[in-house]
């Protein structure tokens, strides 16, 4: 069995957001089991699952990204499209366009500390479109 | 068809280690074709495929990862949990929660030099689960 | 249902590169709605998903991957096999052996600027091998 839906997420500034609660709204039908896969149809923000508790973790990421990946315009020829894309490209590949969550007993079999992370590299990245597949 | 099997690993010293003889004893059902998704249920240890064979490259992995995103407590803020703990969710982001692998012909469908390893980033991270789907 | 095909690639130089043309023409079979999850199976080449117009994007992408991760085998141990072989290893374990893209109304459900990369991080990476699997 497969089930799709594609979502438009509201517009989020530059940053790590934990973006499960959406996840969880999103799916209206839950397999006994199965595995949910979600697809970022963008090249400079990302899907990553990480620790879904302290806000200092988000702002650590962000912040330590910046650092080894920097908006400096020198170290790169792609820079029409402003400072901070070729960099939210380079973020974006590391971090990945896809995550893959189980699904077991009709829910999420996340661990205790996992959340759904949306990493938007860019200032004005806009409202990200996301395509949720799960199969069963 | 959709299997699954929940897992629960020994404890694993931090660094890279070679886990496909576990994932081999794990599955007991091999299907014609497919996809096996193995996914950990942690954000400070992760999985990914490389090098099967040299113990030097795991070495290097743990010794050149941890030179880039260092256990240096004045690089972040969420430092409660220990001096590795965010650089453990950084290098977890990078390395990806999830792998994916083709069944051919009742077999993993892996490169010759391909093993899968897990990736313990923490000192003390304890036991880690994993969970098996295999899509057929 | 699962369909599968294995490809060879013809040998790339050293670099990212645009494959998403043979991507398409490598599918005879396309579902109504579904994931196409492609696998590489070596250890120093991966795959990724970016900007799919500028080739000065995929030229960033390498120089800065090897300014970050060099070929300087002061830095690693496993260096038998050429400088360039353990950090083709890490560059891959970063960027990633799969990528997939859902399928939605018998097409690749890719946004605009996105295209599928081969990233081949060795001088002579010789052929590489895909498989390629639909689940529907």
């Amino acid at each position: 069995m497969i089930w799709q839906k594609e979502i438009q997420l509201p517009e989020y500034q530059r940053g790590y957001h934990l973006i499960t609660d959406t996840v969880l709204k999103t799916i209206d039908e839950w397999p006994e089991m199965g595995v949910l896969h979600i697809f970022i149809k963008h090249t400079s923000a990302a899907l990553t699952i990480s620790e879904n508790f302290d806000p200092a973790v988000r702002a650590d990421f962000e912040n330590f990204l910046t650092q080894l990946i920097p908006d400096d315009p020198k170290m790169f020829t792609h820079t029409m499209e402003g400072n901070d894309d070729m960099p939210a490209h380079i973020k974006a590949s590391f971090t990945g366009s896809s995550v893959h969550i189980p699904i077991t007993g009709r829910k999420l079999n996340l661990g205790q500390w996992q959340g759904i992370y949306l990493c938007e590299f860019r200032h004005k990245g806009g409202a990200r479109k996301l395509v949720f597949t799960i199969y069963s």
